[in-house]
């Protein structure tokens, strides 16, 4: 691979001008890897999606559309090590590279085989009959794509993942997509849609690449469109108050903000095994992707009498994660997606502290690379002794390797402070004792998407805090946005219209059959 | 019952002060029917719902919950008759009154049936387990209440109904609600209202009532409240994009303007069963609560070769409805809400008759009734002939009983403009040809919230174009507001919160019994 890359937008199933705009610089060196395109014309990228990839989608039946995600995930797999080339560049080490890449094209995979149990059909039936008469007319839902398309907004986090855990569900639903990768790192998105492309399992318009700026994209959507997007609740927020998506009734489906939450049960001593499983999956989860997750843990919350243990324990462990230069053996801990985003890394740090004491990090760390031009950031673990009365520790999310402990004395307390972060999209629960896990459970799951439980049994198995599964909802209520990705079914949801059919039974059954 | 009634709202269990405000007057002849409260301290309410009607109804089972709708609906039914007595005010023949407060009831007792196949439990497991490892660690999604309060905005036209198909399913999901009806007909609602409360099956702080100006409600909600809206599409644009809603990410469901059509389908002949089942269930739909229906049949779409015969027989069969006070013998079509609600209409029958000729209608009937208090409308017939090019036909709703009839020349015409409405709660289909019923059903679902399908051989079963049933969706995309209410749990939705719970199975089948 030749440096800087020239960037395209692809458009009407063509790759457009190379780029010779902005610069993308590397996390680790500051050095030029890409170079941004002008805009698109997205007027016409959306008349090609309604009039060409809609059309074509919705021929298929979802057990095709299945296979077609089939080819894509192969051919992902067959060049991947291209994709961890490239993902390098941002920052990431091998094996935060492999939580994007790999993590994508399992979600691939894992919709494909979905696939199989879905009808062989171009409509999906949606529960059983309702019986709303004595005789022969009969209430059925069924599911069917929307007719026009899905623009999906994603964030710099995860390139490859991020694309696909939004084009998995789309495209299995029946929808064509308009992709806008964030800037930052877009030269890794635009090599797997190139891959994805050039294999030739999409039919004409199914998917488009959009680089650079939206510009008034979102106000020529209709009601038949949805837009997929992940970023920070302020932008979220401007755009789902945009007069054309209300006025619309444009379909917007967010995953934002959140401060995930791990808790410590009440039941735990120190030298049960939760206690390690602990303190191991709140280190791994501060420093995966350098922290850079919106489901990394960012409140640890601990029975207020293992505070100290807890903390020692933390330090001595992050103390064994070297950060740096990804390239360097040892390196755990890479680097953030460029010194804008460290910037605001330590801004945010800043305001936590107003609540929280600084036990380690902070700092921009040693161990090898340019510390001026890469990225480069501590493992860096707060401490909030009030936090019933905190409210940063709550609400400011340090995009970083950055996690805040915190004591509870009850699970009351408990409760109320991983409530406190006001709707997120995971928290963990350590625990052994089955009582504790219900009441806990009880009290916190309408504020959380997902939870997972682990405990002495099952921590052989266990997934992650962090790990979003394609077989699972992937968002969360209040600050994170309220949406709902992933999980089969449910993550094609904001792309499928249901519909309640009242029909006779030889109706029905010809409509199932479409 | 001695009029003017002194209208009070219910708040923190008790009712407020009687109303010697705003005056309510009959829709028949402007008699002074009620006189509303003052506006009502909303903190306080919301509060105590929070406080106390969220752990009450969450401290009951699914199944306790049911047997609650049970008790409200055997009240309601034991003293129906005081509520006859009332809709009779708003205009409402017997037969419209019935299709209020009987479909209410009838939501409510089939809520309640539901309820026998839901867990006796405090949480509901939401689809099957999912393998997300090779080990005792699995992944199941469950649904449980959000832990605030489910805010009621709702319309005039069906004052029990209303109320009562968005009661039933918080009710069932464990959610309290502050009920804020129309202020037009708020008597009606405030006695059913005072029935459900006097019969003593609802736990302190379930449901409170707020008449009158809302004040700053809105602004005072976060990501675990529920607001559910029906009403104009201004108004639910205006009240989805203030500032506190979209920033908290509050749960905003609408049910707002709706174009519905009819088709009559390409297969019908004059002669066919279905031409004259067509032409009753326009007939009706346009004249049942005088039009008042979000699900009215708003446009009549036919074969161009059959449009002069459609009209034809539409004429003669309205000519038969006599329109007037409901009061006297033989009226089928009474009075529109009120006086305001008939200059509505007229304002937006003169836009429509910019697209559309008039055929018949259009005026105030002279069948008894004193016409200047009444508000009285006759059934309203127009024609559009090039309805391809035409807007408002497509886009303004005239709440009453005013309907359009369209031509088309084949199925994708008739698709695109029943599309052209973009997006409706309710669409119909009269056509015995599967083959061309799945073409229109193909072309048109996604746009439709409920499809009804009539053929000579169900018709006698058929439940209605603009009966919302409660085992099916209510709800539309587009300018129907996107929302979706009733269905069994489907409308229990806005009030659930889903989470992904992944654990071992012990845990697991803990959490499924709490």
């Amino acid at each position: 691979m030749t440096y800087p890359i020239a960037l395209c937008s692809y458009a009407r199933d063509h790759w457009l001008p190379a780029g010779e705009g902005a610069q993308l610089v590397s996390a680790i060196d500051g050095s030029t890897v890409a170079l941004m395109p002008d805009a698109a014309d997205s007027a016409a990228m959306l008349q090609h999606a309604r009039e060409v990839g809609g059309p074509a989608l919705r021929a298929m039946t979802f057990q095709e559309r299945g296979k077609m995600l089939r080819a894509l995930a192969d051919a992902l797999t067959a060049r991947k090590e291209e994709l961890y080339a490239l993902s390098a560049l941002t920052g990431a080490t091998r094996s935060d590279s492999a939580f994007d890449i790999e993590g994508g094209i399992g979600t691939l995979f894992v919709y494909s085989s979905k696939a199989k149990s879905l009808p062989d059909a171009r409509v999906m039936l949606d529960g059983g009959r309702e019986a709303i008469s004595k005789g022969d007319f009969i209430g059925q839902h069924i599911l069917a794509p929307l007719r026009g398309l899905a623009i999906h907004i994603n964030a710099y986090n995860f390139p490859v993942w991020g694309m696909l855990e939004k084009l998995a569900p789309t495209l299995l639903a029946g929808m064509p997509a308009i992709i806008k990768p964030a800037t930052v790192g877009a030269y890794l998105t635009e090599a797997a849609f190139r891959i994805m492309v050039e294999c030739g399992a999409l039919p004409a318009g199914a998917v488009q690449l959009l680089l650079g700026s939206a510009g008034d994209l979102l106000d020529q959507l209709d009601g038949q469109d949805s837009v997929a997007f992940t970023g920070s609740a302020a932008t979220a927020n401007q755009l789902k108050a945009r007069p054309n998506i209300v006025g619309q009734t444009v379909r917007f489906s967010a995953e934002q903000d959140s401060l995930n939450a791990a808790i410590l049960g009440p039941d735990i001593s120190p030298d049960a095994p939760e206690f390690d499983l602990y303190v191991r999956e709140v280190a791994r989860e501060m420093t995966q992707k350098a922290g850079q997750k919106c489901t990394a843990i960012r409140r640890a919350l601990v029975p207020a009498s293992l505070i100290d243990q807890v903390q020692d324990a933390l330090v001595t462990r992050l103390g064994k994660i070297g950060a740096g230069d990804p390239r360097i053996d040892g390196t755990r801990l890479g680097a953030l997606a460029g010194l804008a985003q460290r910037e605001d890394v330590i801004a945010n740090l800043s305001t936590l502290r107003g609540e929280a004491e600084l036990v380690t990090g902070g700092v921009i760390p040693e161990l090898g690379g340019d510390l001026d031009k890469g990225a480069f950031f501590a493992a860096t673990l707060l401490r909030c002794n009030d936090p019933g009365t905190a409210r940063a520790v709550h609400a400011v999310e340090a995009f970083g390797p950055v996690a805040t402990l915190m004591p509870y004395d009850d699970a009351d307390e408990a409760i109320a402070l991983a409530n406190a972060g006001e709707g997120s999209l995971a928290l963990s629960i350590f625990s052994h004792d089955a009582a504790e896990i219900c009441a806990l459970v009880g009290g916190v799951s309408s504020f959380h998407g997902r939870i997972m439980i682990v405990d002495r049994d099952n921590a052989e198995f266990a997934t992650g805090h962090g790990a979003a599964l394609p077989h699972l909802q992937h968002g969360g209520p209040g600050r994170a946005g309220g949406g709902a990705e992933l999980g089969g079914v449910i993550g094609m949801m904001p792309y499928l219209q249901r519909s309640a059919i009242q029909a006779s039974d030889r109706i029905l059954a010809a409509i199932g059959g479409m």
